[in-house]
């Protein structure tokens, strides 16, 4: 029987001609691969979050692109190109705000064009440009797997056997790709035998952290416990947190963090608690171009996300006013360090 | 028709025979009074929290009590007192932590056994011991709209029209009695035409915020809008809040708050962006003889009010542990100013 850690969230089968994601909106109820064979079932799967996170979502619009090309019958190299820019101008459009999707999009439209020329210079197979693209998105997804196993390692040798950590949101092997990027060294402890304690911020609304953190940690093995987000005060205050790890969607040069709504509460009272906070992220989310995090338009999302969702009946009267930003922003000042695959910078 | 103030959420009808409750566990929902005549009828109110905060339970305590005297026919006083002392007896231990629930039923006992001396004495007619129980129950409930309305004063005078507060938690109308303690400044400024703007934290789990303040500040058509306890960051760094005004459940001798899980990591923020912090609440809730907030020990509820009490689906595995404290400790340090009907002391 393979391990969770095996069984990644998004994986394109041997044959390269069917991409199988665990379908995120159904956890932790129901653990639902769905396999999917065109465009058009990715795309949804995208926009409807049964795959979500920056790099998960690049990964699967990689290995996407090059399943629709091996599914793709045609001898004709400029009927096959036709189709390769079709795929890839429609996938991109599939969640706007997922940085690893343009990238990793990119990226395949070069390898296309680079094979394509060596196929017309050569003569060789339609097949061969479909093998390389297929190799090109296995690739991406290995290289997000080492980054994330890089900044694991990092993070994991701050931590002492049986250290307690807290953790919000999920940044986990969901959200990435195996490991992720702030549960990974907990992952890591927990196999090297320091049997970690984790304590889970549920991450209202849309808990995330109940449905996927505490949901991959106990597949892990870990002893996690779950609390609200208005809890860590407390936590912190009577119980012994060695440190908190956290994701980031964006950092601004400066160090300033965007991330999850109430990720900069967390970073608060972890500094008058004396807690040290961590941000874990690949290096490429580090936006040189964006001087400090201030200048971010926080998104606003609809307010059935608190009010209705997840709950049985309505938690507050029709026609409640509801303000509901999907992020804030962690001075820097307030981060003890940001670990990336190339090591712990403040 | 009558306001929403003048239905209180616990009422005697005039012949006093019958207890009238807003039940509080249907509410946003539906708003359900329910008809009390009995003695056990009252007690579960009590426990299933179709009455509560600890003023409104010692209320419904003291009138109920009365109203039980008043549905019982006996002409021998040695029977009015043994059914007194049961049905008193009977409902203190409906609810061990409501402070009122004690002080408000030793009260009815004092005036019962004073009125028994008298009609002893005099020969007075058993109603005339009924009508004295009732007067005392309704002073006991008047008494508590006074003090609120004195606490509610000096919070009003603190606020400046168009002033934006955050609160949490519900302190108010339903917990208390008429105006509540932290909402009663609110109340007061809408009335004044001060046109308040207010933040309610949802408070997670049991969302008193979103279920009962948002219901009572919408009925008093004061502007408020909800958001999740992990955004009230956000809210003090990119909105102007003038001041946070919450409860308490017993404040120390040293000023140490005891108040809903939550509290002291939103006096930590407050502190951190320099908004005023001021907690509400009845002289009585000081406990002189309790020098310090941090030897209280923290009631632990059940995890399934996190993970499945409100939701249409457990919101985490099934066997993720949760720690759930109904409290957390807010130190001296943190708070502006604690209101009382006396005033405004630090």
């Amino acid at each position: 029987m393979k391990s969770f850690f095996e069984n990644d969230a998004v994986e394109l089968t041997p044959d390269g001609k069917e991409l199988i994601i665990l379908d995120q909106t159904l956890l932790p109820n129901q653990e639902k691969y769905i396999h999917i064979t065109t465009a058009e079932q990715l795309f949804y799967a995208i926009t409807l979050l049964k795959v979500r996170g920056s790099h998960a979502i690049g990964i699967s619009a990689a290995l996407g692109l090059a399943m629709c090309m091996n599914r793709f019958e045609t001898n004709d190299l400029r009927v096959l190109e036709k189709e390769f820019l079709r795929v890839k101008k429609y996938l991109a459009i599939s969640r706007p705000s997922a940085v690893d999707l343009f990238t990793d999009l990119n990226r395949m439209e070069s390898c296309f064009y680079e094979q394509m020329s060596a196929a017309e210079e050569s003569g060789e197979a339609i097949d061969r440009i479909k093998d390389r693209l297929t190799a090109e998105a296995r690739n991406i997804k290995l290289e997000k797997i080492k980054t994330c196993l890089a900044i694991a390692e990092y993070g994991f040798g701050l931590m002492k056997p049986g250290a307690c950590i807290m953790t919000y949101c999920n940044a986990g092997h969901l959200a990435v790709s195996r490991y992720g990027t702030a549960l990974g060294p907990i992952f890591l402890a927990q196999e090297n035998g320091y049997m970690p304690k984790v304590f889970v911020c549920e991450t209202r609304p849309l808990l995330q952290g109940a449905r996927l953190t505490a949901y991959e940690l106990g597949k892990a093995g870990v002893d996690a416990t779950l609390i609200c987000d208005n809890m860590a005060s407390i936590v912190m205050s009577r119980k012994k947190v060695d440190m908190i790890f956290v994701g980031a969607d964006t950092v601004a040069a400066n160090g300033d963090v965007v991330n999850k709504v109430g990720t900069s509460g967390l970073a608060i009272l972890a500094q008058h608690y004396g807690v040290p906070f961590y941000v874990l992220c690949p290096s490429q989310t580090i936006d040189s171009n964006r001087p400090t995090g201030f200048d971010v338009k926080i998104e606003e999302r609809p307010g059935y996300e608190v009010t209705e969702m997840y709950f049985e009946k309505p938690s507050a009267p029709i026609g409640t006013k509801v303000y509901n930003p999907a992020f804030d922003v962690t001075p820097a000042s307030m981060i003890t360090g940001i670990i990336t695959e190339n090591g712990i910078s403040k």
